[in-house]
Order: structure tokens, then C-alpha cells, then sequence
């Protein structure tokens, strides 16, 4: 496994860091990067993370082996359909899109099929951070990349994709791609709405006066994510709107059992509910060593 | 300020600490622990958080010029009509709870008023990790104590307990009562029941397999109150149930309104909030220097 030529598209923290690691590792020859804007693509020049750039996407994805869509949710869907009639036969495609059902669908409603040299995936390494500045050539190590090849997807494009994620020091995982959309609209979109949502209620409540003076370290944790990117965001809850409304209904039935037990003074109840879930997040996050 | 006995019933991490730190800085002559279980309190003897023990309170509490009652919320109340007889007039005691208008009224209701040198208190510096061997003696460098007296409190009794807390390194405060409970029912217990909530809803659905297996550190960190002791949090829901509750259903028509967002696709709407929330703990949480 070898690329010769490297095309990242969005050339930002997912992008750039796994086209970094890459270079690091010798396994590309050349890395040409496109953006919007040719200052931040000037900057991940100099930094080392691409070669060279293009302001025109269909020269930068010119016989490329392999294109990485590290673009917004709502933006892969047309850029694909803006590249395919530029691309070579051999060249793989793969994205770093949160959802994966809707970028499909959007995929089979521009072209009528979803190519069978597109490997739909999903790198699980958010960050606050964001942009070339943000790039770790380390970023992958010991976290997940998901792969959610559908029926057309070709094998031998899934492995070579498959292999560069491994390379750079990703465990990757196959799934199908509405799985995926639940897993994570329950893992991840779901607790990024709720540290949203938090925020937002109390920094709307000013008969409180600023109480983020009186809020410690569980309550910086407990937020960090409401830390993140809105543009990206707003895109995964559009994106992903069927599996995250239908856990964001889930979590609403869970708030209203429980504050029924705290309305009915239900201590037992209350003990056994925060004990459970205690025990199971010693046991599945607390006591992992690892990111994976 | 001199404290020539201090006894701490209940010898943990929060008690403990502040035992720890005042003796290091020569503030105190003696301490004298008290707690149900033996074991425990030689742990104590034997890590220097403690001089002595007593395995009866009333004994405990003897000639103390300070009393710490860092026990579950439940047990302030009655303990503190246990120990009221056996004290001196001299003596001053103050609490550890994290709701305070339910130990006050406890407290009103077993002895017939507030004693003057009651001082209920509150330091702000939860861990997942708890008992004596949990103890630093630095846990409360720049952390917030939260003072809470009461119309009938003696004010050199405030300002004493203010003094030694100051001095062990926290930031301390004074609050009514009413408005510390609903602070902190906003900012500390409704996340606590919110990361509870979530990890709960996560373990009972088994249709999804394993999903913590999927999660990163964004997961990690949100949930790690989670990981907190359920007897605490019992207790503290059940005692600060009203404002607890009040807040709950403030999150849940937040909630509400957030997924009728999602469902009705309103991207703006959805960017405005994301961009406000994440702005407004950029502020308050990310560029603040230190956990006061």
C-alpha cells in the first residue's frame, strides 16, 4: 500500500493530521490540499501538512490515488458530485462526515448510486480545537475510525482505506451505516445536545446572576463539548435528525421517570439508578486504558 | 485564630482535607475524629489526618473549639441534636452538606431554632474519589466555599469559619440559603442527574450492544460525574428536591424546544444556539485561570 498522490479536500484537523501522520510514515509521495481559503491553505503548506494546493477542486483531485472529503456534513454531497466526472477510474473516495446515512443518501440522489470507490467513514477524534493549526500527527493513535461501506462499496477500496487509517494508528470498525447513525447520535450527538442545551438555559437565566462563577471542575467536564464548533454541529443535528431526535425523545423519558423519582422522595429507587450507572461507567470508561 | 481542638465527624475527603491542611499550616492544636467505623478512623490516625478518635460522638465533641460535621445530608440533622447537649457554649459547628436549606430546617425542627454558632457551609470540591484515603491537603487551593448563615448566626462565628477556610486556600463566599440551593441545584446537582440520566439510559439498551465501547474522551469527560457516589446523590436530590426539580423541568422544556428545532431542520435557530452556549462558557469556563 502506497499513494502516490494525496488529495485532501478541507484541509483542517481530521484532514491534515491524517495527511500529516502519513508523510511522517513515508507512505504518500505527494499531498495536495484545497480549501476556500488560500490563507489557511498557504499556512498548512508551511507547516508541512500538504506539498501543495489547488484553488480549482478539479485540478486538486487530478489523478489522485486516493481523495479525503474533510469537509461539513451538508457540503460532501455536492463537492462529490462536483469531482466525479474529474476523477481517474482507480481513485478512491473517503469522507470523515459525524453521519453517514444522510451523506450516502445525498451521494445516490446526485449521481444515482453511491460509487463503488467511495468508503464512506468516520474518524472519532473531535476536538474544541479546529482548523490546520489544530493538526496532530497523533491524533488517530489509539482512537476509533468507523468504515460503513454500503452493498456497491468495493472491498479492495475499503481495505487500502482501511489499511492507511490502521497506519496512522487508528483501530478501525465496520458497520453498517444507519447502525453508526444510531450508535452515535446515542454516544455522542445526544451528550453534545445536552451540554449545548445546558449552557444555553443557564446562560439565559440571569435572575441566577452569572452562576458559571459558582460551577468547579465536574461542571467544566461535564461541558467541555458545548465547547465545540457550532457550524459543525448545526450539521450533524440536520444531518442526523431521525436517530438523534428519536434518543433525544429516549433521554426526555428518562429525565421525566427520574424526576418522578425525585418528586415521590423515592430514595431506594434514586440509589439503585445512580449506583447502575455508576458501576457501568467504572466499568466501561472509567477503568479503559485507552481512547479506543 | 487559634483552634486548640477540632473534632471532624465523619473522617473522609472532605473533612479530612480541610483537617489536613490546618494542621500542616499549625492552626490547630488537636483533632479528634469521629466516625462509625473504626477501621477507618485508624486509616486516619495512621495518615496524620487525625490525633485521636472517639467511637462515642458525645466524647467526640468534648471541649472542641470547632466542630466539622462532614457526613451524609441525612444524618446532619440528628447528629446535630446528638452532639448539642455535650457541647460547649464556646463551641462552633459548622457542615459540609450540599443543600443547606434542608439542614437548616432539620435542624429548626429538631432543637427548636438555629443556634447562633451554626455556620452552614459548603466547599465546593466534589471527587469521584472519596474517604479518608482520598485526602489532600491541598484540595481546597482555589476552590469556592460557599458560607450560608442565617439570620439568627452569630457573625464571629461566620467570620472564624470563614478565616480557617480562607486559610486551607479557598475562595469563600456567603449566600442565602434559598439561593445557594438553587445555584447549585442549577450548575452542580441537575448535571450530576443529567450525566446519571444519560449513562443509565445507555446500560438498558441492549438492542445497541455494547456502546460505550464507541466512545471517546468527549464522552468520558461529560459523563464523569457519573461516576460519583450514589449515596451521596441520593441524598442530595432527595434534600434539595424542589429546587432539583424546578430545574429539571427547566432542562426538559429546553430539551424540548431543541429537538423541535432539530425535527423542524432550523438550521439557524440551531447555529444561534450551539454558537451562544459555546461562546458563553468560552467565557466563563474555558478562559477562566483557576477551579474557583
Amino acid at each position: 500500500m502506497r499513494i502516490e498522490r494525496l488529495c485532501v479536500i478541507g484541509v483542517g484537523l481530521i484532514g491534515g493530521s491524517f495527511a500529516l501522520k502519513l508523510k511522517q510514515l513515508g507512505l504518500v509521495d505527494e499531498i495536495v490540499g484545497y480549501g476556500h481559503r488560500v490563507e489557511n491553505l498557504e499556512k498548512a503548506v508551511a507547516l508541512g501538512v500538504i506539498d501543495r494546493y489547488e484553488t480549482d477542486v478539479t485540478f486538486a483531485v487530478k489523478d489522485a490515488d486516493l481523495v479525503v472529503l474533510s469537509v461539513p456534513l451538508g457540503a460532501i454531497g455536492s463537492l462529490f458530485a462536483e469531482i466525479v466526472p474529474h476523477l481517474n477510474p482507480k481513485t478512491i473516495v473517503t469522507d470523515a462526515g459525524s453521519a453517514k446515512d444522510s451523506v450516502i443518501k445525498d451521494i445516490v440522489e446526485k449521481l444515482g448510486d453511491c460509487p463503488p470507490n467511495f468508503v464512506p467513514g468516520h474518524p472519532i477524534a473531535g476536538r474544541e480545537k479546529s482548523g490546520v493549526e489544530a493538526v496532530e500527527a497523533d491524533l488517530y493513535q489509539n482512537h476509533r475510525v468507523i468504515l460503513t461501506p454500503t452493498e456497491t462499496t468495493s472491498e479492495s477500496a475499503v481495505e487500502l482505506v482501511k489499511s492507511l487509517w490502521t497506519s496512522v494508528g487508528a483501530n478501525v470498525s465496520l458497520m453498517a451505516p444507519a447502525f453508526h447513525d444510531e450508535v452515535f447520535a446515542a454516544t455522542s450527538h445526544l451528550p453534545h445536545m445536552l451540554a449545548f442545551a445546558l449552557v444555553d438555559m443557564l446562560n439565559e437565566h440571569a435572575e441566577l446572576g452569572n452562576v458559571f462563577q459558582y460551577t468547579a471542575g465536574g461542571f467544566r467536564d461535564f461541558t467541555r463539548i458545548a465547547s465545540s464548533d457550532a457550524t459543525m454541529w448545526r450539521d450533524i443535528a440536520l444531518h442526523n435528525s431521525t436517530a438523534l431526535v428519536k434518543w433525544l425523545n429516549e433521554y426526555q423519558a428518562e429525565l421525566k421517570q427520574l424526576t418522578q423519582l425525585i418528586e415521590s422522595k423515592n430514595g431506594p429507587a434514586l440509589f439503585t439508578l445512580f449506583d447502575q450507572a455508576k458501576a457501568a461507567r467504572d466499568q466501561h470508561i472509567l477503568n479503559r486504558n485507552t481512547d479506543i
